[in-house]
C-alpha cells in the first residue's frame, strides 16, 4: 500500500490527461471503472465484497480518492491486492493527473480491473473524466428514492447503478422501484443491480458482470 | 413558495457578501443557520420536524439550495412557512451571493430564524460563508463512524453536529459514541445532538436549543 498526498489544484486540460489514461489501459487491456457516491452510499464495503468474491480469479488493483485519511486503502490491502491512496486535502474529487500519477505504482501488465473509488461526492465528480471505461454510482436505499432527480449529472454520466444497503429497505422510507425509475427517467441506458454488502444479495451478480466486462477485453492478454 | 433559477458561478468576493448578509441579519436580530450534510442524511426531514415543533411559536424563513429540482421547497411550503429555493444548475455549494439575492423575497422584519438548507455535499459547502451564525451538520448514522475524520473541513467549520436517524442504529454497523469521538476529535467545541426523524427521539431537545439560541438575539424585536 502507498499513501499519495497531493495538494488540492485546478487541473487544466483534464481531459487530455483522461484520454493519455484511456489510452494506457487500452494498451494494457485495462477494464477500469470509476465508482462514485456520497459518503457513506458503501462504495468501500462494495469493494470488500467485490474483492472477496473475484480476488483469485481476476487480478485487481485499487486506487482510493479521500479528502483525508488512509482508511479506505487500509481496508482494501487487507484483501492483499495492490492499492495507491490518493489524499486530495480538501479537494472534492479525483482527477485524471491524480490518478495518472498513481498509476507509477502499479504494474499494469499484471492487473485485469482497476477499481478507482472517488471521492463521496454526488456532486463534483461527475464532470472529471479519469480515463475510465465507465462511471459506476452507487446510492443507498437510505439516502431517499429521490436523488437521481436531485443531482441528476452522475447519473447522466453513469454507466451502471448500484442501488445498495437493500436489507435496509423493511426500515427505511425506501423503494428501490422508484430509486430506479427516477435513475432511468435521468438515463435510459443505465446497467442496474441491487446489493447488500451485509447480505451479500447481489454481490455475485454484480461481480460476474464485472468478469464479463473484463473477458471481453482480455482476449490476448 | 418562490423558485430561483441561477446559473452555477464562481462568485469573486465571497466573504465580502457574506459580511454584509451577517449585518442585514443582526440588524433584523435575525439567527441563521446554514445546514449541511451528504445528499440524503436527512436535512430536510429534520427541517420538517423543526417546523412541525416551532412554527406558530418561532417566525421561521427557508432557503432551499439544491442542484436540480424545487422537491425540498414544496415539502417545507406545507408548513406555511415563507421558502425560496435557489437551484444551482449543476453548482456543488451555495454562495453568499445567491443567498443575499433570495433575502429579497422575505419581509425579515418578520422572521425570527432563518434557516438555509446547503447542497447535500459533505465537501465545497465547508468553504463557504452565507453570512449565517452557524454552520449545522448533520451525519447520519447509516454513513459509517469514520465521516468526521474523512472529511474533517465541514465538521471543523461547523457549530453544532446532529448524528441523525437514530433509530437505525440497530440495523446497521454503528456507534454514536465513535461518531461523536470523531467529530469531536476535529473540532472538540461541538454542540451534539442525536436525533430520529421517524421516532422523533432528540427533536424537542434540538428544538428547545435552537429557540434559545433565538431568545438571546431577539430582545427589543
Amino acid at each position: 500500500m502507498s499513501v499519495l498526498t497531493i495538494e488540492r489544484k485546478v487541473l487544466e486540460k483534464n481531459d487530455d490527461v483522461a484520454r493519455r489514461n484511456r489510452e494506457l489501459f487500452a494498451q494494457h487491456k485495462l477494464f477500469v471503472i470509476n465508482l462514485v457516491s456520497s459518503p457513506g452510499s458503501g462504495k468501500t464495503s462494495l469493494l470488500e465484497q467485490t474483492l472477496k468474491h473475484l480476488n483469485g480469479s481476476l487480478r485487481i488493483a485499487v486506487v482510493e480518492g479521500d479528502v483525508q485519511t488512509d482508511f479506505d486503502a487500509q481496508r482494501v490491502a487487507k484483501f492483499n491486492v495492490p492499492v495507491v491512496q490518493i489524499v486530495t486535502n480538501g479537494g472534492c474529487h479525483l482527477e485524471a493527473k491524480l490518478v495518472h500519477d498513481a498509476l507509477a505504482n502499479f504494474d499494469l501488465k499484471k492487473v485485469d480491473l482497476l477499481v478507482i473509488e472517488n471521492v463521496g461526492n454526488l456532486v463534483c465528480p461527475a464532470n472529471y473524466d479519469l480515463g475510465e471505461a465507465m462511471k459506476v454510482v452507487v446510492v443507498s436505499t437510505t439516502e431517499g428514492d429521490d436523488k437521481p432527480l436531485k443531482y441528476p449529472g452522475m447519473f447522466h454520466h453513469a454507466s451502471v447503478l448500484i442501488v445498495n444497503k437493500i436489507d435496509l429497505v423493511p426500515y427505511v422510507n425506501s423503494n428501490p422501484e422508484v430509486i430506479k425509475q427516477n435513475a432511468l427517467r435521468i438515463n435510459p441506458a443505465l446497467k442496474i443491480f441491487e446489493t447488500s454488502c451485509t447480505t451479500t444479495k447481489g454481490i455475485p451478480e454484480w461481480c460476474e458482470w464485472l468478469r464479463s466486462q473484463t473477458k471481453v477485453r482480455d482476449g490476448s492478454k
